[in-house]
């Protein structure tokens, strides 16, 4: 029993969470991943150190936009930036030496104890899609996200072995009130997950309101002395911190609550068309980000991020999984990590309208590369369609499936004399097969990774159960994992508490839809 | 002007040549891949050294067989092995060192110098799909390869841009008879196309006829000195050198044309089930088969084969783009770079029936950990579908197309000064765009990779040109190509005695279909 746990138990107080526990379904869930093996580095240290220059250089020549948000910019100046209107300036090595108070890893809690995730050093968090304001499925097609959607998609991560984290935002839920809909997207996570979870970055007072709901869940003082919560602040690039996500960050920091610190760029749009020129800026960019945070409050669990897409010069499109967009993670991560500090990139970003063949290109060429790149909290790790406007609700769980192939690597190559298996070679022989041996026998249930969506039988068998594609077997999935699931287990009372804390909180404003 | 231009000229003669080459369509052809990026290697030194310990362990007492193949018998025993029966036992370190007198790398040449390929280094050369009984297209779904497919499948690979070899056996053209077929498939390879070419290995006599091919198409002496064939030799795993194969290896490898000496293993099946076991067991293999090509010929070009999938233990089906499998093509090139040698593995491998997201996934999977993994000769590339019994049309120009996405990573980063965008940051500063920046508008043509198959629209429009998946554009594509497509000049002379000699081989003996 770990201490969570028996504080939870406790505070939950009774028999009636006792025996909510006992009777729960316990799911399949991987720990986060630890990387055995080593990172793939793109730059030199030439390389390394050119941006690194020219991004101080940026710093203080050109410096970064804090637009109306005086309390910023006082607290610039205070820390020694040249601050004119909205611009601040950073003198050489401020950002960087500010950003020295910043951890270089944290552990974000879940409410089953089990789930917590570490994030930073050789680990490797996925979390599922962030954002869309469409879903796609196969029998109902392209349609705005409902609150349903929502509540689904919380069920799948949630069902999903390899996924480590209930995530933020999984679709849009269209039909709440704006104003509103932050308190049914975190109640869905609180209540239909164990999994850890992001607040809601939309407004400070909603990322207050997610910081007390999460006081609610956690209890006030465990809040208070521990990440409960890693909520995603984007920096509106280039060089610009817009005030409500800033506003966010506030809170979230002050709170000690987790933070990606992310540029969103479309390279050729937001930055430079060239990966040298996008990395100095995306560095840049993260350096004052993260600096301020410190600002706000030292030691504040903070995520260096970096989201960046190409884009197709033609029409303008984002594209995604591209050669550029790979190498810019490479190098963000190489960059992320000589700050020591957590790195935020990768996901099952594609740009299809559709979960088909260059969906899958796409996603396999980002998550091939977040992995091999350092990656230690991957966004967007399944379910992402059509350059984020759509989450799929086949490719959430394709994409779940191959998150099984990244952990299976991670795990690199053992050595001992059963991995070794030079009684099985010389049992079998040349010319022999090893189906039967003694080694395979005592291996073969965990030697292989395998697929929960994939097909692999016969041409004919395949033929005569329909020659089905990978969207309909997954559709397939889809309907048994919904059908299958089960709500864990919730103390009674913080699930009342937290209901009546939504339902206040809707009562006291009118809605809203902008 | 380069030499084998010259030489060619001069040889085939006059001016019907010179016409031929001054009419001829130029296609748009990529160089083979020189990585400017670092290798991904996942064993560290303790691990090899037990890799290679273990693999001349099993040579010295466990052994390996040359069936029916005296002649090999007695060159192991003058070199020094117990040979007892049909098994060969090679003392620790015999193997290793007959490996020496291989080439690190070599030149294979093309009729048309352009297309030389080097093999081995820091070179990757891409070879499409080889084997397939199969084809398999939108409109006609699956059906018997035959050598019309055949020719259409060197066409379009004579046009991808990213392939840089015509491969072998592209597909199996099944109604042409079992001894002839390999005369129309190397005519084929040899006049539909002017990249370089495999040979055949089903028969020492075909073999043979592959070398007397090539003799009249690059010239006899030219043969004699230069590789103009790198072709497939499997080994029959575990550790038997069946005599057909070695049969065929005996004539290129005396011949001084290159050959890929390649373990074929389902892991579990015909390898040991761990990671550490297969890479063990492949070893053992390579260093035999090498060393008994440089028995055959001192410095006669091989290639270090590592064909690994791994085994779904429900239904013994092969899997491909798994974890396990990167994994072992990691440990493999690291192996192959110890002894020195050049490296093939990878492919565009998938278990799929159809060109969907499982069979991309599988494929990125492949591709990207062959590119990390620093493999210099890639066969199946692409147009592989369903565990190698189906060449697929569409799923061969997706692929290819993917194959730009290798290029461009392997360039590695850019950081000169128009790199570095400084200017292009300046300028366009904290809240602007860089659509229209001056570095923009300078560099945006050559910035990013670009697709010629995938989407990368708006919805809507996508929406009104009928929704089509991959499948579908890539099928546009293949229509596209094969209706685009012009042959490349020959000399008439060259082509004339290419075809008498396939005439008289095909009236020289009846029909055979087993």
């Amino acid at each position: 029993m770990t201490e969570t746990a028996t504080r939870k138990r406790a505070r939950g107080g009774g028999g009636a969470a006792r025996r909510a526990e006992r009777t729960a379904v316990r799911i399949e869930s991987a720990k986060f991943i630890e990387r055995n093996i080593p990172l793939f580095e793109v730059l030199n240290e030439e390389a390394l150190e050119i941006i690194e220059y020219n991004a101080d250089t940026l710093l203080e020549e050109v410096g970064v936009n804090f637009p109306e948000n005086p309390k910023a910019l006082q607290r610039w100046r205070d820390a020694g930036a040249d601050v004119q209107g909205d611009r601040v300036r950073i003198p050489r090595g401020l950002a960087r030496k500010l950003c020295e108070t910043a951890p270089s890893s944290y552990t974000q809690h879940a409410r089953n104890p089990e789930r917590n995730v570490e994030i930073g050093g050789k680990s490797l968090v996925l979390a599922p899609v962030y954002g869309p304001p469409f879903v796609r499925d196969l029998e109902g097609g392209r349609r705005y996200a409902t609150m349903e959607d929502f509540r689904n998609f919380v069920k799948l991560g949630y069902m999903s072995k390899w996924l480590h984290h209930s995530g933020g935002t999984v679709c849009e839920p269209t039909d709440v009130p704006v104003n509103k809909r932050h308190l049914d997207m975190l109640m869905a996570h609180m209540t239909l997950s164990d999994k850890p979870y992001m607040g809601s970055v939309t407004e400070p007072s909603r990322a207050r309101d997610s910081v007390e709901m999460s006081e609610i869940l956690f209890g006030k003082e465990f809040v208070q002395n521990n990440a409960v919560m890693t909520s995603l602040i984007n920096i509106n690039s280039p060089m610009t911190f817009d005030d409500v996500m800033m506003g966010a960050l506030e809170v979230y920091a002050e709170a000690g609550q987790g933070c990606i610190i992310s540029p969103f760029i479309v390279g050729g749009a937001m930055a430079p068309v060239s990966v040298a020129g996008t990395l100095t800026q995306v560095l840049a960019e993260v350096l004052a980000g993260i600096a301020y945070s410190q600002l706000i409050r030292q030691g504040a669990p903070v995520i260096f991020g970096t989201f960046v897409s190409s884009i197709d010069m033609n029409s303008g499109a984002p594209t995604f999984g591209t050669p550029e967009a790979s190498l810019i993670l490479y190098g963000a991560g190489q960059l992320a990590r000589r700050l020591g500090l957590p790195f935020r990139s990768g996901g099952s970003l594609c740009g299809s309208k559709l979960p088909d063949a260059q969906a899958a290109y796409e996603t396999a060429n980002t998550l091939n590369a977040a992995l091999m790149g350092g990656v230690n909290f991957m966004l967007h790790s399944c379910g992402w369609l059509e350059g984020g406007l759509v989450s799929s609700y086949e490719k959430f769980v394709m994409d779940a499936d191959q998150l099984g192939v990244l952990h299976r690597i991670a795990e690199g190559v053992k050595f001992d004399e059963n991995a070794q298996a030079m009684d099985a070679i010389r049992e079998v022989g040349p010319g022999g097969h090893y189906l039967g041996c003694a080694h395979t026998q005592a291996n073969f249930k965990d030697a292989f990774w395998r697929t929960n969506v994939l097909d692999y039988k016969p041409f004919e068998t395949w033929y005569e159960e329909g020659a089905r594609d990978t969207q309909t077997l997954a559709s397939i999935k889809v309907k048994k994992l919904l059908s299958d699931y089960q709500q864990p287990a919730l103390d009674p009372a913080i699930n009342e508490a937290l209901a009546a804390y939504v339902a206040e909180k809707k009562a006291s404003m009118p809605d809203a839809f902008t």
